[in-house]
C-alpha cells in the first residue's frame, strides 16, 4: 500500500519523544510559549496577541500575509542581485511542507536529482517517491564530512541542445543535519557556478538552520543561496532557529517568480492556505527587532550548550569511562545538530539502534542512531545525532547520566 | 514546469476574494473569531483558550492530540460496525491535506479510480496528477443531479484472482460540492454493497460539510461511510460546517488502522504535525457541548438564508428582470453551496465567466461561474454556484445587487 519508505527519523522520534526524560534528539533550539515569546520581545505588560482573539478565522490571504512575506524578505538581505521581493515569498505549513510542495511541483518521473547526503532523509526519498532519478552527492566522512566540488561536478548533467535530460535541480542543506557542517561562501559560489554553467539548473537549499552560524566567524557567514544565484530557492521555517515549530509555518523563497507561481498553483490542491493564527504570530516573532531578540537567544544557547557538548565528547567520555569507549565528530559550524561517533576502545563502531535503545530504556536519555536514521542500516554504523540546542539543563542532566550508562555498560 | 492543471475554484477565489464587496462565493459558513467562538460557547467573563499561551510550542503530538483525536471519533456515532476508535483518526492541516495525503498515500500510476462529479476538483485533479486512470462518475444534471447508481456499477472493474486490476477507490463527496445534493441512506448502502462485492474497494467520503443536512427530516439524516462500510473513509475538517477554516485543522477517519498506518508513515514526508495552536482551539470547539452549538448556530444559518436564495431563484429572478432571465436548480439538501442556472428568456444559457467579471465590476457581488470552475469551460455553461450560508445581511445585499445587474443588463 505505502509507495514510500518509512521516515526514519519521524518515525523514531514518535517513538520514543514523548517518553524520554532528556531529549537531546530534537533539532529545533528550545522551542519557546507565546507566554515566552512576550517575556523575551516585550516590556512588562504587553501582549502582542491580543487581535488575534478579533480575527475572523477564514482562508486569509492565500500566500500569506502581506506582513508575513515582507518580513520573510527581510531575512534575505540585499545582494548583488537586489532587495529580496515579498512577492517572491511563499508560505507552507511548516518547512517540511515548503520541500514537499517544490518537489511536487518540479519533480516528475525520470527527472535526474542530485541531493547533497547525508542529510534530512525528506530530501531525496520524496523526489525519488514522484519518480526522480536521485543521486547521492556524499559529504566525506573520512575529511570531516567536508563537500567534495569535484565529485558534483562529476555528477551534473548538462541539458540537450533540445533543453531536455539536464540534470534538474541541486539539493543543499545548509547548515547541514545531521553534521552540522556549513557550506562555506567559497564552496557556495562553486556550487553556484556548476549549476549556472550547466543551463541554470535549480539550487533547492534547505535553510531552516539557518542563520545558525554560532562558531564561524560573523564577517565569514555564508549566504543564502537566493543571495547569489538567480536560479537559487531557499526553504526556511520558523521550527528550528526560531524555537516555534509548534507553530507549523515555513516558506519558500524563490529569486525566479516563476517558481512560485508554479508551486502557488500545485499548493491549491494541497494546502489552500496556513493557519491564519499562525501566520500573525510568526509575523510577529519575524519583525525585524523580535526576530534578533530570538535569534540571539538561541545563538547564546548554541554556544553555551556546544562547550558542554565538545568537552563531553573530547575529553568526559573516554574519561568516565576509564577509556574503554572513546567518540569522535567534526565539531559543527553551524545549526543544532552534532553527528558523533562513538567506539570501542579498539576503534569498533558500537550498535547505534541497541545503544539508543538502552540508554532510553535504563537512562530515560533519547538521542538518534545515525546508522538506523541516517544510513539506512548500511552506513554511518556508530553514529548518532545528538540534537544540544535543548535547555542546558536537559543537556547536562542528559550527558550525566549518558556518562554512568558508558560507565556501567562493559559491552555493546 | 507544472504537472497539474490550474485548480479552477482556488484560482477564482485568490482572484476576487479580497475585492469583492458581498462575498457569496464562499462555501465555509460565516467564519468565527476566536472572541466569536468564546462568545457562542461560554458564560460571560470565562476564555478557554488562556492556557494556550503556556503551552511550549514544539511539534507536539504528531497524529494529533488524544483530546482533539477522541473529539473527532465522536463525531461518528455508534453504529453495527461498533464505536469509532480514536486511534483511527489522523490530524491534517486541513480537510484538503486530508484529502492529498490519501491519494498520496494510496494511489499510483495506472490505479483505476472512480470519482463522482461534479464535485471539488481536487478529488479527480490530484489522482491524475499521481498517474491514476480517473473514471468520472456524473451525477445527472438532467435528473436533478440525481445519482445513477447503476451507471457506476457499470464502471466498478472487479480484482483479477491475483488480487490485481480492480478498482483502487471511489471517490465520493457527500453532500456534494457545489450542488448540494445528499446522498441518501438508501443510495449509500447500494454504493457500499457494490465496493465490498467487488473486493473491499476502499471508498473514501469527503465528508467536510457534513453535518449539514439542514434540508432533511432528521431521522433520514445519511450515516457517514465509516458507519456503514469498513472499508469507508471519511474526511473532514473545521472549515466548512464549523465556521473555522482559519484554523486550518482536518482529519482523515478510516475503518481500517492500516490506512492510518500507511497515511502516517508517508505523512511523517510533507507535515510532521498540525500547529499546536490550532490542534487546542480545534478541541475545544469540537468537544461535546461547544460543537452542539456551532452546528445549531450554522444549521439555523443554512434555513434562513436558504429561504432567502430559494425566493430569489424561484420568483424574484423574472420578476425583477420582467421575464428576460430565468433561474432554475436543484434545492440543496445539504452542505452551503447551490448549484444554479441563468438563462435568457428563451432558454440560452448565460455566459458564466463573463457574468462574474461583469457582476463583480459593476456591483460587487462575488459568485463562482459553473463551467468554469466545475465543468473546465466544457460543461456547466451559464451554471453559477452560489455559498449562501454567509452573513444573511451580506447574502440579502448580494442578491439584491444581483437583481439590480439583472433588471439593468439587457443581454449577455
Amino acid at each position: 500500500m505505502v509507495k514510500i519508505e518509512p521516515f526514519s527519523v519521524e518515525q523514531w522520534m514518535d517513538k520514543y519523544e514523548n517518553i524520554a526524560t532528556y531529549n537531546i534528539a530534537e533539532t529545533c533550539c528550545d522551542p519557546l510559549s507565546l507566554s515566552g515569546l512576550s517575556e523575551l520581545s516585550l516590556e512588562a505588560g504587553d501582549r502582542p496577541f491580543g487581535n488575534l482573539f478579533d480575527k475572523i478565522l477564514n482562508y486569509g490571504h492565500i500566500r500569506g500575509s502581506p506582513e508575513f512575506r515582507k518580513n520573510v524578505s527581510l531575512l534575505y538581505p540585499s545582494s548583488t542581485l537586489g532587495a529580496f521581493p515579498d512577492e517572491n515569498v511563499l508560505i507552507t505549513p511548516g518547512g517540511i511542507a515548503a520541500n514537499f510542495l517544490l518537489f511536487y511541483t518540479l519533480v516528475g518521473p525520470g527527472d535526474h536529482v542530485i541531493c547533497m547526503y547525508p542529510t534530512y532523509q525528506q530530501l531525496y526519498a520524496v523526489p525519488e517517491s514522484f519518480g526522480a532519478e536521485v543521486e547521492l552527492w556524499r559529504l566525506e566522512e573520512n575529511s570531516g564530512f567536508a563537500p567534495d566540488v569535484e565529485a558534483l561536478k562529476r555528477m551534473i548533467r548538462p541539458a540537450k541542445e533540445d533543453g531536455t535530460g539536464g540534470t534538474k535541480m541541486i539539493i543543499i542543506n545548509n547548515p547541514n543535519n545531521p553534521t552540522g557542517v556549513t557550506l562555506s561562501t567559497e564552496t557556495l559560489h562553486q556550487i553556484v557556478e556548476l549549476a549556472a554553467s550547466a543551463g541554470n539548473i535549480p539550487i533547492i537549499s534547505d535553510e531552516v538552520y539557518r542563520p545558525m552560524f554560532h562558531s564561524a566567524d560573523t564577517s565569514t557567514h555564508p549566504p543564502s543561496i537566493v543571495d547569489i544565484y538567480d536560479h537559487g530557492i531557499s526553504t526556511g521555517s520558523m521550527s528550528k532557529a526560531l524555537s516555534l515549530s509548534g507553530l507549523r509555518v515555513g516558506w519558500i523563497a524563490a529569486r525566479q517568480h516563476s517558481v512560485i507561481e508554479a508551486c502557488a498553483t500545485a499548493r491549491d490542491y494541497n494546502t489552500i492556505s496556513v493557519s491564519q493564527i499562525d501566520d500573525g504570530i510568526a509575523t510577529y516573532a519575524l519583525s525585524p527587532t523580535v526576530v534578533k531578540k530570538i535569534l540571539k537567544r538561541n545563538l547564546d544557547l548554541c554556544n553555551t550548550n556546544l562547550r558542554i557538548l565538545d568537552d563531553f565528547i573530547t575529553r568526559e567520555v573516554a574519561e568516565v569511562s576509564g577509556g574503554r569507549w572513546k567518540a569522535s565528530y567534526t565539531k559543527p559550524t553551524g545549526g543544532t545538530a552534532a553527528f558523533v561517533k562513538l567506539m570501542s576502545k579498539d576503534g569498533r563502531p558500537v550498535d547505534d539502534k541497541r545503544f539508543c535503545e538502552l540508554l532510553i530504556a535504563k537512562k530515560g536519555v533519547m538521542f538518534l542512531p545515525g546508522g538506523v536514521c541516517f544510513g539506512h542500516g548500511k552506513e554511518f554504523e556508530g553514529y548518532f545525532r545528538i540534537g544540544y540546542v535543548c535547555e542546558t539543563e536537559i543537556l547536562k542532566s542528559g550527558l550525566e547520566r549518558l556518562g554512568e550508562f558508558l560507565k556501567e555498560e562493559q559491552v555493546l
